[in-house]
């Protein structure tokens, strides 16, 4: 780990006006100093199967090597049918493979969510989190964003202009540079 | 629903020789009478996006008319990271939608899984069944078929020769068809 | 199962001016025709010890002979730390003792929830969910009745006053007895 | 923390011959040097009662006493109705009480539980994960530590005998220290 902490956002949609790609981009413009974030665009991971493992497609590996060389991660993931995304379950399962070859495994992790309902993704969050225990992820306990509302908190531009929530994420960001010090 | 009940199966897997095509292959060969199966193969449904909702792929729309069509649904997936395969949740997901239009809804339902661990699946068909709640199916509590060490239980040929399990599969199956019929 | 269907109600909280408790109250004054509730005070139940289960405080004895004469079951109940509260999982444990007499099995059943919070017992009702599973009881998919922000529901008296939650509750306990009746 | 690290450990049934309890003891027995365990019997925690939070039993004072005074936590529990045991929960439940006193919170924590059945207390475990992350208690990923075939792996007098178990227990113990000792 240098000296700047190197945070890979991953968004659970993949369609353009996303409100979880809008909330990467202003956790990205809410880092504390010493840390940055990039986005990686998953639209064109395909379905995973395993016997593709041993060959795996060429987006999956640049993927996987994100992975591995980010300090820290962030997801920010809608909730679908009361779990996570299908999309971005996929994304997980191919970044486990295969065998012996986890890139998750180790990483400090932040999780937000940004829904149009009300329970704010919750739902999905903590499957996730089910799903991070397998992965051996150190996932940060607090604070838990869960940005209920969505479309009252964004503008037209996908900007996040809801000052609490902008605090709720900033407050995330730095816990997790905090964290990925502690743990590194 | 006719005097047959149609069952239509969704594997969880879309390798070749997944355990779990072949306890569904194992299924329809062991209902009982007034029933049939039909397995839908989920290889080629692409990956979930809210921009292609309006105009689904061919491939989704077909799918969501065999899901509306059956009478029941038989789900054999495996568990990858302690939670649904993202290629099974892709597959429901796209079958939630759009908003008005869930085909699983009040669909009877059962649930199975195979894996080559001790757990048999146990924590992904948890998750499976809190997602299914999202969807108002009616999903059987019982009895709780979970294949483990399925690399023993299966013959080379995809065969399942285990009597134990077979008998598991088939009381399933009863089950299946009986929570139809109450639910019709 | 007679003409009127009778209804047994669990909260799953002890504290005198529990939410849940007012919130049976108020269900046992919303019901439909044909339908009757009593609520069963657990205040009394002890710790469950797998040592006392052949001789069981006449209490739980009661506890269980109400469960198995009811038709059907609701219940109410906070969430504490995320999840179902000791007190009420310690009811429901003694309710599935001894093996091979368990009261809970196959009773439909409804949940709801109140609290003070923004989620309104939403992690505990999926947690409960998982438990319903393994003791087979018939829960309702819909409507999910989790009362956030109950303080300012109810009265000073603990009546339910707010007119939409009320509409919630008076649809479960309609959707309950139509599926009681159906499962009958 | 002192040279020492202090690790608290709370089993989840009360019955006198339980295998969680059991469990702890041979714990307690492959400690790495530099820690000590201490046992905490739960059996005289009374039922949780929001109503009794201003003045709390004595046993529950000393509970949370202890818990503060820990570096560490263990908990080995059983698993009741595919859930955390009532008991257990009921005394997590009274420690992260009053708001404002969590005498969980941030604790590094470890599970562990013993079974007679097959999936080994996994259920009870993750749903326990999802409780320690509302309060804020720092729990270990790995090793997973679910004894299945309890009755196996115990003799009459409740002394830990299967190596591989021991081993796993062991490794959970050694993990904790040095997680521990990282979270300071």
């Amino acid at each position: 780990m240098g000296d700047t902490i190197k945070i890979l956002g991953i968004a659970g949609s993949i369609r353009e006006g996303s409100y979880n790609r809008f909330a990467l981009r202003a956790a990205g413009e809410l880092l504390p100093d010493g840390a940055e974030l990039e986005i990686f665009d998953i639209s064109d991971i395909p379905m995973f199967n395993q016997d593709d493992v041993d060959e795996m497609p060429p987006i999956v590996v640049e993927m996987k090597r994100k992975v591995t060389e980010a300090d820290a991660l962030l997801f920010s993931t809608p909730e679908y049918n009361y779990s996570v995304p299908g999309v971005l379950k996929n994304v997980i399962d191919w970044g486990s493979r295969p065998y012996g070859d986890n890139s998750w495994d180790g990483k400090p992790t932040a999780i937000m969510g940004a829904s149009t309902g009300i329970l704010g993704t919750a739902r999905a969050q903590y499957h996730l989190r089910q799903v991070f225990v397998a992965l051996n992820m150190y996932v940060l306990n607090r604070p838990e964003v869960m940005i209920a509302k969505a479309a009252e908190r964004f503008d037209e531009e996908g900007n996040l202009v809801d000052e609490q929530t902008k605090e709720f994420v900033k407050s995330l960001m730095t816990a997790l540079v905090k964290w990925t010090r502690k743990m590194s």
